[in-house]
């Protein structure tokens, strides 16, 4: 099951997140803070890949295949959404 | 038609590039250009939304609604990996 | 201090990342949890943007007008390098 | 000179972006379209790096070497917004 794949993931990078603290409060060197910042970026990237991959083989494939036009409608909007917020930048 | 919208964001765009290779050669303030090249990702952040919606709205309708597992997969699939391309960072 | 703000924000962080992992355990709607996601990603590039600010407003000054032309040369790189990671995608 | 290798790159971007046009206009598949974009997207970024690259060898030199503490303040916080425009998402 990939939630507990996620929830694992999720545990790492609260860790790393620990650890980037103690770095801060240790006067380490701020671009090593810097890039254990964006590592924590990428992997929580990398679990709401997990989470969206889940969604679209589940949810969506609901929604989609249903006979409410509204509901199909809502779930694709908020793909868009995800995906747009992804890009902002 | 959404398509024309994006055809006319992207011949935007394109006038936009033009202007910042203007600005490079007229030795502009480098500042100012790396906003300008900030601003032409985001208009084709926004081009990659409505082309992305337009895809959601019809092929994937199509694909998961359609009797071939496959087909279904593969788009899904599909929609994951400009997500994940998205997210990269 | 910033780096006390920074810690404190990565704090905050951490609990949202916690809160994340319930939100997964409890099955709770996917695209809500990468609402989240992508809010913990936001709060993080905030740190990332107040560790860089101290770093150019202390190392970075102190080693472009030091005497070492490879340390300012070593210094402006490695800022380089993180906004180049930033621009990944 | 970098500027002419930026410029370079940026006409090459401009012919990316017509080539996106004729995708577009020719009805092809919206995923391949949004590969491209995103490609292009990669290829802008990889031109701010070379365009932050010569401002911080150059102007930024300038400023944090130089005698004015409010040119230096200013300098070092166009570094900052740039790169707090590139980590927004």
């Amino acid at each position: 099951m990939n939630h507990a794949d996620a929830v694992q993931r999720l545990k790492t990078v609260e860790g790393h997140i620990r650890g980037i603290q103690k770095m801060l409060e240790n006067e380490e060197y701020c671009i090593d803070v810097i890039h254990q910042i964006q590592a924590a970026q990428s992997a929580l990237s990398k679990v709401s890949n997990i989470v969206l991959e889940e969604h679209l083989n589940s949810c969506l494939i609901t929604a989609v295949r249903g006979e409410d036009p509204n509901e199909r409608e809502r779930v694709l909007k908020e793909v868009m959404d995800v995906y747009a917020e992804a890009t902002k930048n």
